[in-house]
């Protein structure tokens, strides 16, 4: 009942964040292709934060199959989780309107760091709560190896913005890559699950 | 479990998305219906993207009540429908505010082709992962054929976009409107579910 | 089922209007309470507004409790109500920021009527594929007497509209208190339903 | 069934307040860190909001789920509650803007009033037509000396605005941590309650 209810919330959070980020897509005042053109370091940086709420939705979704109990720190960490999720849409807006400048695309894997390290809480949290976790042990301990390697590549992201933005750029787009490869490990988890 | 989850965040995505397009209408300054009727491009276009997104929420709906297994192609694929639907506030306000100026309308019809597209490619998974689709399997081949009408429309739209938008025009309705008509194939099959 | 997603994406549409209304409050440049002062016509008309649309959505939520059977026309003359629900934010900012001016006010009984008749219309639509409609009947009755009376009210205020605005705002105001007293005859057929 | 529409509409309107929000954060138009950081005092604002909001998420997560009867009395009670709320990005905005203005934080304040009335009014109406609420009683009791001591800290964060609105903000901020406390009574209640 408790978790019917974070979903439902959290669901409203991720559905809008990904959502209202189109509004920073401001309207171009010409009517021609040339003028929607100029605009595509907007729709990148669009595209690339789709990707990663995307991301973070579905893996927000495995993560909460796993509760059974829902604790107050759970409850905090997921509305801890969703403060930096919720920032997204504005660097995402900053770092496209401003074309990729250095500054702008360090904030933005600054705030992925953030967002990923709010993650890693909640999972813990959850975890601390739901100690018998059986196989679902093993899948998340994966999905940690990953988040890992997110934030290497984050803080590699934040370097490089200072020398060439569009090698950030790539590394972004990368770790979004790694992500969306299915966990065999937790969907064979889940699959098991549904099967008892 | 996993299916109601998929539904509650795309119900969320489907009603922002047509919420938000009104935010595209900006309040006019003078205080005159003279001022309002000025703005009649950004009406027509907000009422034919209304229907657009309340076609696509009425088919994605019936398109999910078929599915029993929940793959994460599948939740991709539909993340994808998402990311171009997204897309349609910013195409409707930019062909409103500039008076169905050509490019803008080819656009608009270029954006309807890739949710067409994306929506072809979410059904295609889900018959993938669901083989055992029943009578339901004819319902969607229908379905198909709508859709590739709907492409059919969507080119000329473009072609005549050079010509005279107000033709595009009328072939964007005249689809939208050969969606409204429901499917019967679709009705029964569900009718037929829900009795068994 | 098909009811629940309905209601879900109903729900979220209602939400969004209901909120992103507060959208048309631009923050005031000044930082002193004359500053907050100067915009009394935008709040008057947020409140205005968020009467209403709390009771249209009070209102949907009771007649879709009396729905069993979800057929092609309930599902687009909600689509229908939405859309006119969804002009809401619009004519209330229009209104607002325009201190009340008559062609606003005029516009927004329009709007009311609109919604109104899009209620009927749903409430016709539900009848007609729940025609075993029981003690619910006689509620929905009484509810479309009300519907008249409010539609009475509209057409009052606009034709006021041209002589003195207050008096138009004061009989959307009194509408709007109508609505509020709750219908008896629904509640205890609510009732009635849920001990059966 | 009531209860889950009432938690699901007002799920969605917490979920477009909070996240809304962060539109209020305009981008800023230079692209280096110094143009992020004059904008302090609206991430500040910011923060302080989601915090506020999130609090009373949690709340109202826990007071409806000690309601088994919906009546006309609650569903008011509760689009009260959710009318206060909505303002909340409205001053939130105002405050950030305006570098914690003497004007803009008291008014921040007194909204912040108005929603702890409305969710004693909520908490009333609750108690009213749910009279047999057991050991969620005592739990509902002391969140009400909570709430008191809020009210205090309301009063005293206005008259402090017009001293130094450096010590408001501190006090603001110390009635949401008082908050974020979890209330050891009301959770005891629940699982009691999930026991049985």
């Amino acid at each position: 009942m408790n978790k019917a209810r974070i979903e439902a919330f959290s669901d409203g959070v991720f559905a809008i964040i990904i959502t209202i980020m189109v509004l920073e897509i401001k309207v171009p005042h010409g009517a021609a292709w040339s003028d929607l053109c100029q605009q595509y370091p907007i729709f990148l940086s669009y595209i690339l934060s789709f990707m990663y709420v995307g991301i973070y939705w579905g893996n927000h979704h495995h993560l909460l199959h796993t509760v059974k109990r829902v604790t107050s720190t759970i409850m905090w960490a997921n509305m801890h989780l969703l403060f930096w999720l919720s920032l997204v849409p504005f660097v995402t807006g900053w770092m496209g309107e401003n074309h990729f400048a250095p500054h702008t695309v360090a904030t933005y894997a600054i705030v992925m760091i953030l967002c990923g390290t709010a993650f890693s809480i909640l999972q813990i949290a959850i975890k601390k709560a739901n100690p018998d976790e059986g196989r679902l042990g093993l899948a998340l301990a994966k999905l940690r190896t990953k988040a890992y390697l997110s934030v290497v590549g984050y803080l590699i992201a934040i370097a490089l913005a200072f020398v060439n933005t569009v090698f950030s750029g790539i590394i972004l787009l990368l770790v979004a890559v790694m992500w969306f490869l299915p966990s065999k490990a937790v969907e064979e988890a889940l699959l098991e699950e549904q099967n008892d």
